[in-house]
């Protein structure tokens, strides 16, 4: 098939590649000029502007948008959609809000045109590896994108079969790494749930391995330490034990290089869909505890201070005349 | 009565000082000299060793400790004990943990001597605020010190009855301020429990205050902004509103001083009473998110990055090339 | 002054009747032709619909609507407003989201009527107690409308003075029990962290009691167990302790009714502003763990098993062959 | 090598079994008869009781203990100990406190006699894929026991090598799934953390499933609802995913078989080590809320109703007169 890929960041240079390696023909565009040239020493088609990528597309044009949540995909899918005819199709596969997934859908449906979301996992290691997606949109047009989403997935791979799984029951593509998780939005609410599970399965791994550092520490007794190597503690952990991940994988590539992470601060940043997460959670009325307080430690780690920690040390000298540990 | 005040700190002091206000005679002693003389110029009978004081108080003796948990109250109260003769009391109104109190009690009853846990809350308010107790011991022990905890409680003071209480189904002293919560050890558990509750109260007023003054911050659109004025909000809470308590007026008192706290740099201690009441939570079963939440808030607070949130920053790193927030 | 008041449930009842002692005239006026008859009976003068109102109060006319957030509110002041004429105020003291006061704000601001936000505190004890108001608007508007919010307030009390309050520098009706916060929407905001904080405040009381009452659980040792009387254990709170405060009060009064509160099943209700201060953390990117754990406590009060309980049990009978607890 | 096994419920049985085909000889005992004769079945050779094994194993005997935590563990350890002599090795393979292993090492090591204490993941899958052990004891016995721990280990099997790790620098067995952790206690402190964690790692899921799940409930209006399914969603984060782990595989099986868990009531269990994992971070006073909220949600998982709910309930009627929710 032949698609617009609209931002050739490290995210969409990728898809990019995988796409174009699987036969298909990409026209290719971004604000950087140089990112597009890189792109098509790869194989793609430049393209100088959006209007440029429509002429390059023909018609009905299929665009995968992928670009930074907001802004710069709003405007981008206005765009787009104010130049698209009858049978077009979008396909925004950046971090979107799904809220706002439903209100464009809606809204480029009335002109005929055909919006998707894909939530896209794999990071950096998509491009080998392949992409798990998670799909909104009408079942017409993700069964038409299908050689698209097959391309980009990791497919079967060396991955055991899930003993039990009945194939007729459920969607076959899951165990190619993509799904059609409903209609337009709900590619996006499931990715954004996958992130805030992500959030909390790695503040339990970074608590687990503060504990075992702290182990060593000398506010402990000397008789109530122990020294341990994390380096092999993450590695041994990965071979036959309940907690072995991927994300378990990529600690121990950090800790093989360097077991005290001593050149990372740990300012941690957040996306959006982790708040979003809890957004939903708290529209349902779901207790998420975990996946709240993973969100939480990441706020706290931008911070020295809060001024909620002042307000305790000024009660505290209120009612004890307690004055401040030193830090 | 007569009584040996063991720990003229800022707490044992007072103690010593409300006791004798109301007509209580007190043999102190302390390591440091000077502290023992400044209470002398008060009243109290100075003493220069426990010894000089089981002298001094005759027999039987009640003795009333008053030092730091762990090692000091330990040791000293082991002293007293090894002296002590049948039908001594002694106190220990410090923030001893429960489960020393039972075993001490056990001990010195085998000789006899009777052992009487005090949890004493009211900080550096008590001397003009009266202290609220929270009694352990043998009933008859108790009931004998009576006159002694009559003296330290605020009494009935202007502080409304509450309706609906039954006075004869009831414990008569909480009334004044005190209360024979159970045998030894009761006294310091409930006190635990108070002090557990503490925390989580002033982490709720941290974390509002803290959301209130973030209004304010720059990392918010502009107008999504509001100035507001922190000293005022803390005072027009302390009337009426469902929210208002001793605490709040501690708050108010801080704010109006310093609306920013900028005296106050945030690394907020703890003492070993937050983390046994998690210890008793768990030990029951008993979730406790809210508790443990505000003992963590505070060793958090004592840290620039935790190892944990390194952690995090590698992960990221690894499966996203995310370099790391300035922050 | 005269005021038009719309709904008179609990809270709007007794907003009318404390106007009418303190000598203003309310016109009144509800859905529920009862609740008019009743309110007349004290006083007021009824009116039997909104235009009614309008005719009644003249010209500027001043609004205070007290229903619940959302719908009702919305509904209401979108019809006062469609009739409203340059000069009128509508004030909202319900527990309105403060993005729709500033919008309404803004609205209303086109054809010269003002919007006034007010978070009122104080329940059913409001009548007696007078209510803690937080007020946003314009300064004239606020101004104007004094007389009013110093009839609601509690005033100066028997409440003492916050040491250090230097009155210039701060707003004075904070010591009455009111404050203008800041433009419209500051009012409902302030509330708003209000109530997050009760929601924190509430959960640590919670939380103790709990553990304080499962020390006598049969689940545990016979010999580590205390059998502890909550009733008066709240009650000595009351006295001298670091947490006294009115919701301690509160529990007082429930426990001397019933020391087992029998009578609760423990299903807890949830409003709009729990929710909304954790939206507005997360906006601001302030962790606040004890106001989000509070939250969802209350959600999960009232299902009997989440969902994720059962992932957890069917990951444990996967990985274990664990079969579960039974209950 | 030839060892006594001591304890063939499920963990013990197929250790033995795994160390049976690496060729090792097994002399099994378990109270249960039955248990002894199927697993002399299986080619272990039958004891009727220790001092049956101890005659059987000669000098020096080494034992395994696989029993479960607590009192069956310390009794048989007490029983074997006594009678073991200088060399004899004693591992307990369970899930041991690791203080107690600290005082049992230094009890035994008086008579010459080594404790290895060895923390197992892998639960029912062990036999097939080997276990995941991490071991704490004095290096020359550890180094002594390599056999035996070579053939419970899964070895390198198919799992990719960690780049950049530099195997002189680090304890090559953890390749191959265990690791000499430290001195006595090390093993089963890296285990519990290990399980500290997964009770995080499962919490996170819990709360996406629980969230995902919760999206079809129809107190959400009706157009803010998605259908989806689960099973499919498991499967497809499998695949290419940042959050694909074991626990994910196993969360696959269970909703393939049941996409909405029916067979289970979610009472969730909670072992020792979630408790000491907290209590290892309260000593080291670091901050672990996804550790804490995930044990608690266990805890709450048991209850209908915690005794704070109804706190709650109380003390909203207190201020409100709100009656409560209905469940």
């Amino acid at each position: 098939m032949k698609i617009g890929l609209i931002g050739l960041g490290r995210m969409g240079g990728n898809i990019a590649r995988r796409l174009m390696h699987a036969g298909h023909e990409v026209v290719a565009y971004d604000r950087s000029a140089e990112a597009v040239t890189a792109l098509a020493k790869d194989g793609a088609e430049a393209a100088h502007s959006l209007d440029d990528v429509r002429a390059k597309l023909g018609s009905p044009a299929i665009w995968w948008v992928m670009l930074p949540a907001g802004g710069p995909t709003e405007e981008t899918i206005q765009a787009i959609g104010a130049g698209a005819s009858d049978g077009d199709i979008i396909i925004d596969g950046g971090n979107t809000f799904y809220k706002d997934d439903i209100r464009r859908a809606k809204a480029l449906a009335d002109k005929g045109v055909h919006y998707v979301d894909v939530g896209t996992s794999g990071g950096v290691w998509g491009l080998e590896r392949g992409y798990c997606m998670m799909i909104g949109g009408d079942v017409e047009t993700v069964n038409l994108l299908d050689p698209i989403f097959d391309a980009l997935a990791p497919g079967y791979g060396s991955i055991p079969r899930t003993p039990g799984r009945v194939a007729e029951a459920v969607d076959a593509r899951a165990e190619k790494g993509y799904i059609h998780a409903g209609p337009a939005g709900a590619g996006h609410f499931v990715k954004m749930i996958h992130n805030g599970i992500e959030y909390g399965l790695m503040q339990a791994y970074a608590e687990g391995f503060d504990i075992l550092k702290s182990k060593s520490s000398d506010k402990l007794p000397e008789d109530e330490r122990f020294d341990l190597n994390l380096t092999d503690i993450a590695e041994v952990w990965r071979r036959g034990s309940v907690i072995s991940s991927w994300l378990l994988d990529l600690t121990a590539i950090a800790l093989a290089k360097d077991g005290m992470l001593e050149g990372f601060s740990g300012s941690v940043a957040d996306s959006g869909e982790g708040q979003w997460t809890i957004d939903a959670a708290m529209e349902e009325k779901v207790p998420a505890n975990v996946l709240t307080a993973s969100l939480f430690a990441r706020y706290r780690s931008r911070v020295d201070h809060t001024f909620g920690d002042k307000v305790l040390s000024a009660m505290r000298f209120g009612f004890g005349g307690h004055v401040e540990m030193p830090q």
